[in-house]
């Protein structure tokens, strides 16, 4: 991107803005998510000042979603049952027109994530967020052709440069906001796209941020009506806050702690400063 | 409450002995609790005294129960394999006479949540512990009318205060003990009634506190024979635990990790001094 | 064991080695494993250099086995739903040969789990972690005698020398490496016995730290061909991280903390230096 990139001068401006509004707003956030990202997407949503209820059954995930601001479904640990209850989910969110995230972790590793996230995709997620290999499978679990997720030139070695191609195909297949992330994350609506190259190496190093990440930026669709600023913004603050923890702490025990601390104890005017979207 | 409240002074007197009560006898817990609070509320027994079991499965809960010396059933992330394990562990706390704590979380959010707890309400648990709109759930739920569960008189805004009719109808109504917590917490069992003004802002800032204090009422009930007494007594021991990781750390990461360290730091003085009962 | 015990030696020795192997190689553990353990043996599996994965459902555990390095199976939050894909998982990695490991928490403590680890027991696990107790329920599910069950001679009052012959019983019976952990620890192959006498009292004040610990000895499986050095290397880098972390802090929460900051510096040095295997 250019630094003239009009969506990046967008983002930068409004991500500090969005973080104020989602802390007064404090969006319901319904997390559909992994046993192993249930404690820290929880802590990180209520550090953040969004307020988070992991609900799952089929049973109640209809009436839940309708009181809820936004939706996030992950799949990590999957299981056939609550594969029901996400597909309920994500269909009353659609038809209720709230926003929801599809976090596909793992697909591409087992047949079962690969024809999963198909079905979630026929849903039509507002949001996917992955990891590079992620996106790339996903965009396969989507129907597109092997020319359409290939990697397009020559890409760097590093993986937000190979997802960018499979993002943007993904983006305009699915008409839905993509977002790779890595060192350098990428976000796309299939006409805009800006990179956000912000965080720490130390986020790598505790379990399941990604996947609270996810929730986040559910938080951050329940305030912000652009799916594609509200990515982005939320990102960016996230990456922020890696490099504040990052900051106090250098090793992975102190870091999770020093990270909720600066989810709470971040400022706009922070975000604003720090943010580096291009 | 006057200053001279009788069971007021109880509870203030007993929380400090009860708390060396429970590290010498280490009651086992029996928690039957949602995904997000498992961490948590283990580390939370564990650091007060108590010892903590995660067992659910109808395959083996009564034979765990029969082992166990509480139970906690904790609604919070429901699905209807689950109750099933709950249903069969409340029916064999009821018939060995063994405490058990009942923690409708979420309850009044859909109707699978106050069916459940209607159900549940139905195996008579020792103990109620929610926050003041879950109590008022709960009340409804158990079938009282909305006369009864409407606040009375002219009700305070906060929390606590509207949740005292129901409460005390609850209790009488299920003949059990009832605990609204909040900024002020109120426990009852029909005649008597105590309000705890201990905790911090804090404890709200981090995921499955409650959770985490309905195991640990649990842990009381199994060492102090009146419930009233031992749910009053948890919750004062759990508000000073809070007010002294508030002085340790002012952000929910490093609170959680005081939170812990303080529970199990916390001495029978420091309780007997900062308690307060009305 | 004499301190010429040339097993003792063997693991003093290569330990060290071993965590740097680990590192390097950033082994794929793929763990199936209880609900409470899972925030804390996912984030102990990345601080210490391995790759975790939780995957457990039954259409697809055999799918992860074949790209997975090694394989935990932890019975402690048990449903029968989830059996089937333990034992899946369990033949799985048998077929390929890839190495796994069974931790039967809380067995002995109700029919259900005695079977299940009957089950899994007749899956041939590679290695057995467990404590005293659990290892000594392991041998009578596996079908051994109560008089080989039984301490042998004048056992002193800690479990591991109780744990001592049913350990080395099981072990023959089974042709696998069984590890009793405790204050002190043994591990046996039937023919080689070590014990390590490294940790601190403060790990058994945070929950899961042994099913965590069974983890990341399936990690050093994954990298070391004989399961018996593994086991114990891993079990010797383990209580010196307890050590080094009991230096820090002196409470459950701050202990935490400071176990995971552990994990990711301790050097290959001051394991060398640290490890009491004898």
């Amino acid at each position: 991107m250019s630094p003239q990139n009009p969506a990046a001068i967008q983002v930068a401006g409004q991500a500090g803005r969005l973080l104020m509004k989602l802390r007064a707003e404090r969006p319901l956030v319904q997390a559909i998510t992994n046993y192993v990202s249930m404690d820290v997407a929880a802590n990180a949503l209520l550090a953040i000042g969004a307020s988070p209820a992991m609900v799952h059954a089929p049973e109640e995930v209809e009436d839940f979603v309708a009181i809820a601001n936004a939706l996030v479904v992950n799949i990590g640990t999957l299981s056939t049952d609550w594969v029901v209850g996400m597909e309920k989910a994500a269909k009353a969110a659609g038809g209720l027109g709230k926003p929801w995230v599809l976090d596909p972790v793992g697909v591409g590793a087992t047949r079962f994530r690969d024809e999963t996230t198909r079905r979630l995709l026929a849903l039509r997620p507002t949001i996917v967020r992955g990891n590079a290999s992620e996106i790339m499978a996903s965009a396969r679990a989507a129907g597109l052709s092997e020319e359409a997720v290939k990697p397009k030139g020559v890409d760097s070695a590093h993986g937000t440069e190979a997802a960018r191609a499979p993002a943007i195909a993904l983006a305009r297949h699915q008409n839905c906001v993509v977002a790779a992330t890595g060192p350098v994350d990428l976000v796309t609506d299939g006409e805009r796209v800006v990179e956000i190259a912000n965080g720490s190496p130390l986020m790598a190093k505790v379990t399941a941020l990604g996947c609270a990440l996810s929730a986040i930026v559910a938080g951050f669709a329940a305030v912000e009506r652009d799916p594609f600023v509200a990515t982005a913004a939320a990102i960016g603050v996230y990456g922020v806050v890696g490099e504040i923890a990052a900051e106090k702490a250098a090793r992975p025990g102190g870091f999770r702690v020093a990270f909720i601390d600066a989810l709470d104890a971040v400022s706009a005017e922070e975000i604003a400063r720090r943010v580096r979207a291009r």
